[in-house]
């Protein structure tokens, strides 16, 4: 709109009109520097008080911290400056001046609570560190999409608003539906099997999720993003190897295409690309290596929920990222099949991190009766999910399929502490809005 | 799975393992022709009752149609396959056999309702013409994202449960949060603007809208998937550039990428992609010039909205794309900023295409005070929407940006009648399940 050249372009020798935020005034007595940060980078601009006219000067450097201001002017090499030149400036004009007191520093001298930069998510991400997850967090959504489609998948859509959740009534987000009852969706399950025994067979998705879970922590959130995988003749060891590799490509996206990104966070000298294969360990085996870790109070037992501290103990043993498979079919939910010589276990597995698990899929139970029995079984109607059952009927071929936690992701690429850090405008017990 | 060739993969002289659905029967006699299909296409196996195990042939032609089969056997070429080649099969496996009676038929040989189709989208997209619309959406999907990629615009996601409505409470759909009231989002215009003024500066989302609007037509849906870009130190003219290229972007990959597709849906002749650059007119020029055409009844007046006959005959005659700007101000929302030098005259914009309106954007009210007195103007009270306008306090760029209707897209690029058939399982009215 102004003839902008953002600053990582302005060279020395040329004019330029560069645009963006005061990021930082130093004004030295007869020199001043403001340096003009956009998303590009920063340059320097130089008031040299005695040489230049009286009201540009007073223009420059009269601005509040954060204001917008466009400056034309020449370009010179400055090796001291922060980018190697600097704008001498023939003419100012201030866009947008902003007040005075800010809620927050983007100059990040000045640390601020995760309330205070939620409540503030502009300012916040002007800070380069922060502003660099959120571009980060878009790269791994690229590179998931594109390993998708590599795996010879259809990205769909699916509805948000639906009449029956996934595993029944508990977390659910009740809506009101032109007067009737409704829910925001969980998950996308349902919707991508019946896509998987479609034509199109291989489907991802990557879409909100609401959850109406009251805990409060650091790795949940009530909306969520959900990267979710279904194929058809698909079991669950290629359900295992689609979920690696979209793990693997998002890492390797971000080694590849977000060096500056890393070192914004300041992890450019320490990432690392996941090396060889996830290792794949059964439910069994897991267990048994908890037990041998030593490091629970009280040995784990055929049946039990793998607590957090068994996880990380697992971790440290077998590497970052691990598979837990063969679960014992009574903890997995009941359209994940079981195997057919065991139906004590099932096909169901979980892609660890010693964080937290960012994976949880199967093959699914894709014969009607097993199916219906299913929803007996976990106490739900399934006359209620007749719009799902029925398509079992009309040939649903075997199909296996995962969800993987978007924002868990981003976390765990990232090391980010709390999973807020993740999402531009999270939605937890407190938090509505922004 | 099972190491299974992909039907169009099956090559004469191959021993193969094809699986997929029973498209068709043909039993001549002595001999039987059972067709296979999955998603890369069909193949023949052939049954030659008296040479072969009798087990095998009734295994293979006992099954009814759209049941899922494994075959095992030899590839021959065939001219009169329809792929040119057979399978002689020496293994038949009953994966999932289909109830004889089908709700549609996936063969096409008997058309459907609309909702009966709706009702079983599983079969429904059995039908290569159904599946190459959903394949074409995701490749208009993928287009989009590269091109705004291309445009240095960071894909972002944001929240679906809001605590107020972009433009006030009408046509939002209430949810329960935690005891609290809350809407789904019917937009991300004040979140992407949010992120228009942080350190991202140009921004998009593909995501889902809701709107709780009763109309029931061709053309609504009360869940769609909007495409919104939001672009700091944009002008309207530059948000018009960066919407004509997502646009054109659309046709190209998928005159490009979709050739079997539009074959499928019959559209591999007559597909065009646009051609030179979309006519830009104003409001005040759209309007004589409709009036010009005779084809109202009643000439239009300054301050008339565009009733959808006078858009035809606009589209007849300058072109199927065109953008009409310089909108009276009155007709626009008040985050639309009004032209410098004439306040009746806003910086909206809409991308028409003869059969609706596709792209609706502008420059945005960037200035604080402005921006309050618009609130107010529109009877809304400011301090609902602290969360927002309290941002534009500190250095707000000039921004503009868009929203293009998803499904929308989708329809116009492939001439669908109903809105319904972009979309996997849509959200009107009547419809809430599946």
């Amino acid at each position: 709109m102004r003839n902008r050249t953002y600053t990582a372009d302005a060279a020395p020798g040329d004019e330029v009109t560069v645009a963006g935020w005061v990021h930082e005034i130093r004004d030295l007595g007869g020199i001043a520097f403001l340096i003009l940060r956009d998303k590009t980078g920063q340059i320097q601009i130089k008031f040299e008080k005695d040489d230049m006219d009286e009201d540009l000067v007073e223009t420059g450097l009269g601005v509040s911290r954060e204001s917008v201001l466009s400056v034309t002017g020449t370009v010179a090499e400055e090796p001291r400056a922060p980018t190697g030149v600097e704008v001498t400036p023939s003419e100012v004009e201030v866009i947008a001046a902003a007040d005075t007191e800010l809620p927050l520093d983007p100059s990040g001298k000045v640390d601020a609570e995760i309330s205070t930069r939620l409540n503030n998510r502009t300012l916040d991400l002007r800070k380069p560190e922060v502003k660099a997850i959120f571009e980060i967090r878009a790269e791994i959504q690229r590179a998931a999409r594109e390993t998708f489609r590599n795996h010879d998948c259809t990205e769909i859509n699916t509805p948000k608003i639906v009449a029956t959740g996934t595993e029944g009534g508990t977390e659910l987000f009740p809506i009101t539906y032109f007067g009737e009852e409704a829910f925001m969706n969980q998950s996308p399950q349902l919707f991508k099997q019946l896509m998987a025994g479609s034509g199109l067979e291989r489907v991802f998705e990557i879409g909100p999720i609401f959850r109406a879970e009251e805990h409060n922590t650091p790795r949940h959130l009530n909306e969520a993003t959900s990267i979710d995988f279904e194929g058809a003749f698909c079991d669950h060891t290629e359900a295992m190897d689609v979920a690696e590799a979209v793990v693997k490509a998002a890492y390797e996206a971000v080694a590849e295409n977000c060096e500056a990104q890393l070192e914004a966070i300041g992890l450019a000298e320490e990432f690392e690309v996941p090396d060889g294969d996830f290792p794949r360990l059964s439910y069994e085996e897991a267990i048994e290596r908890i037990n041998a870790t030593g490091k629970l109070d009280e040995q784990l037992v055929w049946g039990d929920d793998l607590p957090t501290e068994g996880e990380v103990a697992l971790g440290e043993d077998v590497g970052e990222h691990y598979f837990i498979t063969d679960w014992p079919s009574e903890i997995k939910p009941f359209y994940i099949m079981d195997h057919e010589d065991d139906e004590q276990l099932s096909t169901g597995f979980d892609l660890m991190h010693p964080r937290m698990e960012l994976v949880s899929g199967g093959q699914r139970e894709h014969r009607y009766e097993h199916l219906i029995a299913g929803f007996e079984q976990q106490g739900l109607d399934p006359e209620a999910f007749d719009y799902y059952t029925k398509m079992f009927k009309y040939g649903m071929p075997p199909h296996a399929g995962f969800g993987l936690g978007g924002e868990r992701l981003v976390m765990t690429i990232l090391g980010l502490d709390n999973i807020r850090e993740a999402v531009l405008f999270p939605r937890d017990r407190q938090r509505l809005s922004p």
